[in-house]
């Protein structure tokens, strides 16, 4: 294991949990890159908190900024299982994370991948981009989800 | 004033508030079409709550949820003083708003002006959208704090 794939591990996890809660399963790390500290972890709670913006990736913002004191979160990674979708990427842009790592990417909705938003000349700030980290399992967490839930219907 | 500007207003009075704050002057408020009742309102809390995230729009949003106690609000319309930025873009097409309304445009940084975000084959809603809503007074808030930051420094 990569150190990169040792902090999706936990992401992976958080994954798990929002699964478990019945929500589409995202899970998010933020790691203070200087320390190696872990800032914040969270996963998509958007049907229990009835709250559209609820995805891991800004609980997880949210409550890194909190920790720093200050709502630009330079020096920071964050971690995430699935590609941003474009408010999230917003919203990693804003708050100047250094660098972004996810495992799935999302051709259909990704704020990289339909919009390019990280490397737009028309955004402030351009974190650093790696995708496909431990992308099997990041995978596997989503569709294992959706079939479950196809067959409830 | 035509209705759409009476709502604006409330807007400007929050993005007004902002700026006594200090912080930079974006004012917000969500309508529910059907009755013509104000579901939200809100204004620019980054520097005052240290959250990257807290942008008129995204807290207008999440206390519309609260209210219809759904993350989905459909049939509403959100009013803002300042083109939504791509994060804001992004969460209002997340939370299913049926209309966009806004005073000034943002061309440089803007979620319309830069990425098309509204109108995109690639994102799953598409909400109407109207500019330049009370504009003069809309960029007059705007001008007025970048004036007086200047000065101040």
């Amino acid at each position: 294991m990569t150190a990169d794939d040792e902090i999706m591990a936990i992401a992976l996890e958080e994954a798990r949990l929002a699964a478990a809660a019945g929500e589409v399963p995202a899970g998010c790390v933020i790691v203070d890159i200087p320390s190696g500290e872990i800032l914040a972890r969270a996963h998509n709670r958007t049907e229990t908190l009835h709250r559209p913006t609820a995805h891991a990736e800004i609980l997880a913002i949210e409550e890194a900024a909190r920790r720093r004191g200050n709502w630009r979160i330079v020096d920071s990674a964050l971690y995430v299982t699935k590609e941003p979708c474009p408010m999230c990427a917003g919203a990693i842009i804003l708050a100047r994370c250094s660098r972004v790592v996810w495992g799935v990417a999302d051709p259909k909705r990704g704020g990289a991948s339909v919009f390019d938003m990280f490397a737009h000349p028309g955004v402030n700030h351009h974190p650093a981009v790696q995708g496909g980290v431990m992308e099997k399992q990041c995978l596997e967490v989503l569709q294992t989800f959706f079939k479950t839930r196809r067959k409830s219907k």
